[in-house]
């Protein structure tokens, strides 16, 4: 077990005093980059560094405020082969109160690279499991998300154009992108960008898409799973563009990609890094959900990744369903 | 018995990687105001939040690294009436090689402050004991620092700056020096300081300056031609000054001098940077532009200057009534 | 064309809510190292990175407020043999009410330099200009800033403190003192700095006196107890100063003093808010302890200070030597 603890200060919330999803996703990120990390190096051998590869769609269940405290908590759960399975919970604390609440529950799967050629993935030392069960389980879930990331491998050439007097509430009219320059602190000691540094950017282009499009406080309600496909080095420009692809009554689903540009080696092109698709919700001053103004879509692309997008949100509300039917009348 | 933890960043140390000691005190100091602010809540009363007294003294036993993980552990080990003493532990992991040392043992002392009147001290709830010596033990602690804290009372005039009591509005009185160390986020990947952030600071020290002068809400109206004359590198030291020249009716001039000073280096002397001239003005809580105090000039340099600032000054307005001249009346 | 956008932070702005002209300045500078960078790389040949040498007059036109997104673009206007003209345009934009204003205008010079050696200055591949008069404008801009850079060449000898050009090895060599502007991030909910954010500074400070003295690697060996004599509320300005006051053969110890200044407020006076003396050791770059240049005194309150200094050393060595006393010979 791996744990984190830190108060919320003014800087990691919006003017509401919502701390923002990305940088509890930034938390988590750094929780289960060490725990692996550790575990990767428990035995003797080439020392490694545990790479993101990829977090699972994670829910964020209840709002987190400034001057809480964030406790989070990681676990190995699976390792196979060339890739560990962390567990993260993140708790908010109320110090006043001693009020806490569950706020996320994410998954994270990580890859050891060797620290003298971090384009080589090592071996995973393996996990003492308690129960038997935990292994198959695992193997399951490794297996599920190896299916899954094939299919998702992104195309580098969909860029997203900037367009001129744009419509309100078309996608043209919330389309943001945001330009970071990678700092020294983004970075790991052997030079790439923390996956939590781009999750954080990621949410925050995604919020500021939400904001345009509602002109209201706005929360992160759930992040998809992420897939990174290539690391990030110092030195890069990042790229961060975020377009809504689609709007139900009380929701907005907004896709972001991530592009790397490494401006000062001509060898390199501009690649393709992460991305994902982030849903957030619209709340009143009292924090109620409030309804979301409908997309226009215009193009034949925005209309088929609104069906897309229609497809992912049905999907999911009808796992809730089965998730809240599964459980017992009595609780 | 609280806890906090995370990775020590670039921006955390020197440039030989060792963690700064301000960073872990402020660590240390976070532990103990979250343990101290949840144990003066416990019991139903006024809602407060513990204040930091006293820091006993710390020794700093062994160096943290970049790459470490920090984990700072507190535990509450004495209460009187309306103190809290909070013992806390710092240790570093190298999370590759698993080794883990405590860098830091460190006591400090806490008084709960109501949330309604910051200024009233509220009880303390007593402590449950696991042996009856440890409140012995705790009590003479808290008698000692009770006695040397008032030994060692500050005498409020003691004052570095060679200070000659300046009159308010003289240049003297608002002249204010920055010092910053550059860290790692201030460089480029090269290792020499962006120029935003040099232009950051003189536009802090600046901003000081005016603040100082008016005491209102002041904000910048333009910034002149700023030469960077040289390169600052990283480890430097730089120095940023700034003092009023001139001021008209309803703004003022400050000039900002930066010099960078290559403490490592035994080769090197100290070196202009860059300078420039910054107008501020000064604006009501309603946002309305106020008029500013006059400065008072002493010297014939300060003279001189405010000669020189007011020539500046006419020469813009010109430049500015002619812009608008140009500007066809049917607009 | 290049862009930067991001949301403006509690921390980027003052208490009134206003984003402070650095940190637009900082972003303007951000984007125009980007673009510069870019084309410097754009043909074949070495490698480097565009450095700033000059920013035009910039005029604040409009406010930034927390919450809205700056938007900075950036374009290459004009390219010399060995530098680039970048113009950059900043808007604020309201996202919630969808109201954008141009804030800011600003034209910056670049120099790229090589990253093999970063004094070379490398030639910048031409510029396509769509209208033959752009050349020609460009062309007179760059001649004018150049006549206006050799005019304003600065005086390195123009210092603000009364500088006595103090001798190496003395206290006024080595006292610095630091300026804080106590931001959002630094405060508690309540509104008062943090402690550890006091103390951070006061390790800073300290650890800059000692590296003006030895000029080498130099690390926090211990902190005195520290006394908070009074709180520091937002909004205020606090002044750290540093002075040593004795070297024993391979440590040094300085005295810190922090005094709180509130700007804003007219009734209240400046006060000493806490003071304490931090040890530090001098390091070799592999980490041994180094002897310590001993210290000058010149005047009779430092021989005063010294001997103090000196009897708190001796305290602190005899304590040690009877805790080590006190362990049994077999462990």
């Amino acid at each position: 077990m791996g744990s984190l603890a830190r108060i919320m200060r003014p800087d990691d919330a919006n003017i509401a005093g919502n701390v923002h999803g990305g940088t509890i996703l930034k938390m988590i990120e750094e929780a289960g980059a060490i725990i692996s990390t550790r575990h990767c190096n428990s035995q003797k051998g080439e020392a490694c560094v545990a790479a993101l590869a990829r977090v699972e769609r994670t829910d964020f269940l209840s709002p987190m405020c400034i001057g809480e405290v964030a406790h989070v908590s990681a676990e190995i759960t699976y390792t196979s082969k060339h890739s560990v399975e962390v567990q993260v919970t993140v708790m908010s604390e109320n110090i006043l109160t001693g009020a806490r609440r569950v706020t996320n529950k994410a998954a994270l799967w990580y890859v050891p690279l060797s620290l003298k050629n971090v384009d080589k993935v090592l071996e995973v030392p393996p996990l003492a499991y308690t129960r038997k069960e935990q292994e198959e389980e695992g193997r399951k879930r490794y297996e599920a998300q190896k299916l899954e990331r094939m299919e998702t491998k992104w195309k580098n050439g969909d860029v997203m154009q900037p367009s001129i007097n744009p419509e309100p509430y078309t996608v043209s009219y919330s389309q943001s992108t945001l330009i970071h320059l990678v700092g020294p602190s983004d970075c790991t000691l052997h030079g790439f960008v923390h996956g939590g540094v781009t999750m954080k950017l990621m949410d925050e282009v995604a919020g500021i898409v939400a904001a345009r499009h509602c002109k209201t406080n706005i929360v992160t309600a759930s992040v998809d799973a992420i897939n990174f496909h290539d690391k990030i080095r110092k030195g890069c420009v990042i790229t961060i563009s975020g377009r809504m692809t689609f709007t139900s009554n009380k929701s907005m689903e907004i896709e972001v990609l991530v592009d790397a540009d490494p401006v000062a080696l001509h060898s390199q092109e501009r690649y393709r890094a992460a991305s994902a698709f982030v849903t957030y919700v619209s709340l009143s001053k009292e924090g109620k959900t409030l309804p979301v103004p409908q997309l226009l879509v215009e193009t034949e692309e925005e209309k088929k990744r609104f069906e897309e997008g229609k497809g992912r949100y049905l999907q999911m509300k009808a796992k809730r369903q089965a998730q809240i039917d599964a459980i017992p009348q009595q609780q």
